[in-house]
């Protein structure tokens, strides 16, 4: 999703991307190196779901801060169910939608802004309902400009309230535990966890993506097809990664019976797919993520 | 709502404008004569819903076909509440929204290009997200290019087989006698409408204005007051028609209680607020309208 915000960027303005080979740690020295003083904006992305890595925003953010540009910061799938710090990482624009982390319904994204980046915005540059000043005008007396997705905004704040009663720090423990359950009882399996992070970049609090076998890439619809009957919904891999890995989410409201059926739809379903899992390999990752569960 | 068009086609290219005042008739002349071979796109506003006004679509339309330009007609107020004829009238684009005649959720908007205006749409001139082109790509195969609002499509759905059941013209018809009912109504009880209309400009099928007598002019508040205490929703003016007219719609899926409903609150408002409305009159206006109704 950093490519697409590259992509976003190249309509509005001249971009220096820095990257690096999808699933490996990109390197802090050359975005270091790639912001000056010229730089109007850094942008990342936070949580990269295409591979479940968490990207270190912190570490961006002072080299932003150093040359006194904007910092605008991709939340999308870590908002709701990671640790996110606004002011100590030195967000200027952080970013959202209705449908990850926050588990409301699709449709609507949120965008926070520091006044410092509102004092910048020049929305009339903007299409008329992009008008992101307008938008903020409105905002302060809790109005749009325009008519709204009514139904998602209540949806959205219905969602805000149960993350608000179960309480910030609690969901995210809650995440780490069920992110970690879904770890260890893969690898309790015998499977091989994709990418190993390096540097700064760790893995995922809400995405895990793991390594299809070898049995499984020549033929990834048999294990694909084998989850799909049992009612329950994983990813391939994106793009390239497509037929190399699976991903499983566990943002939202899952509970952890959730997450131990996730794990045993996917033991079972290797053994469907001809993948050496036994029904005691299920069993040992069932084992593994229920240990984590009960921490 | 033309001048909002023409305020959007300001943000994007040069924009003539033929105006008129507020409620009166535009010049079917004066818009043949801004439109040159020069000109990219005629835009125009089908139902004004500000001032209760039809405008004449088909005979713009020619001048736009005379001159070889693309046409766009919002069509937002009057799809699905009246006629709306996009071949015969030589659109290239029309435009609507779920919440107004279509009687679906707000959210959501419906375009339609014909394949030659497709065919000139540059989507990578806009942000990414609005990239008209791509939209349009991947409509082919029903799909969106992103995450979309997925509860508000099925429920824009749910509205248009609703629609189907009822019969487009059947539901024109409804619309018809419904807003003639109200206009029956008001003037029995010897309110004024708001605009006469002129030339080629007709009264809206799906709202209808009238004119604030003196009385209410003074005080407008007692008046809508009067109106919400009945949990009956109605507009007033807007911009400097404000305090000169109330608007009341009856887009959507009224039956013709709610019709009857509406000039019986108007009425009982209007002796709320001092104006010389006897309970005879709105009886008269309720006879009026039930009259309409029958037919």
């Amino acid at each position: 999703f950093g490519r697409r915000f590259a992509r976003i960027a190249d309509r509005h303005a001249q971009c220096r991307r820095v990257t690096a080979p999808w699933g490996e740690s990109f390197d802090l020295d050359a975005v270091a190196a790639a912001i000056t003083d010229e730089t109007a904006l850094v942008t990342m992305v936070h949580n990269e779901t295409s591979t479940g890595l968490l990207n270190p925003v912190a570490g961006v953010g002072r080299f932003a801060r150093e040359h006194d540009t904007l910092f605008a910061v991709d939340g999308v799938t870590s908002i709701g169910g990671d640790v996110f710090c606004i002011d100590d990482w030195g967000i200027d624009i952080a970013i959202t939608d209705a449908q990850k982390a926050l588990a409301a319904p699709p449709g609507i994204s949120a965008v926070y802004v520091t006044d410092a980046a509102a004092a910048l915005i020049n929305g009339e540059s903007a299409p008329f309902y992009e008008d992101l000043d307008w938008h903020l005008r409105k905002a302060e007396d809790n109005q749009t400009p325009f008519t709204s997705a009514v139904p998602l905004f209540r949806a959205m704040a219905a969602a805000v309230e149960a993350i608000n009663r179960e309480g910030l720090s609690a969901r995210i423990r809650r995440h780490r535990r069920q992110a970690t359950a879904f770890r260890k009882g893969f690898t309790a399996m015998g499977l091989s966890l994709f990418p190993e992070p390096t540097g700064a970049t760790v893995r995922s609090n809400t995405v895990t993506a793991v390594s299809l076998p070898d049995r499984v890439r020549e033929d990834p619809t048999a294990f694909f097809g084998a989850v799909e009957e049992r009612n329950v919904s994983l990813s391939g891999g994106q793009a390239h990664l497509g037929g190399e890995i699976f991903r499983v989410s566990n943002m939202g409201r899952l509970d952890d019976a959730q997450i131990l059926r996730g794990v045993r739809t996917v033991g079972e379903a290797m053994g469907d797919a001809g993948v050496p899992v036994s029904r005691a390999d299920t069993e040992a990752g069932l084992a593994a993520a229920q240990r984590v569960l009960k921490q």
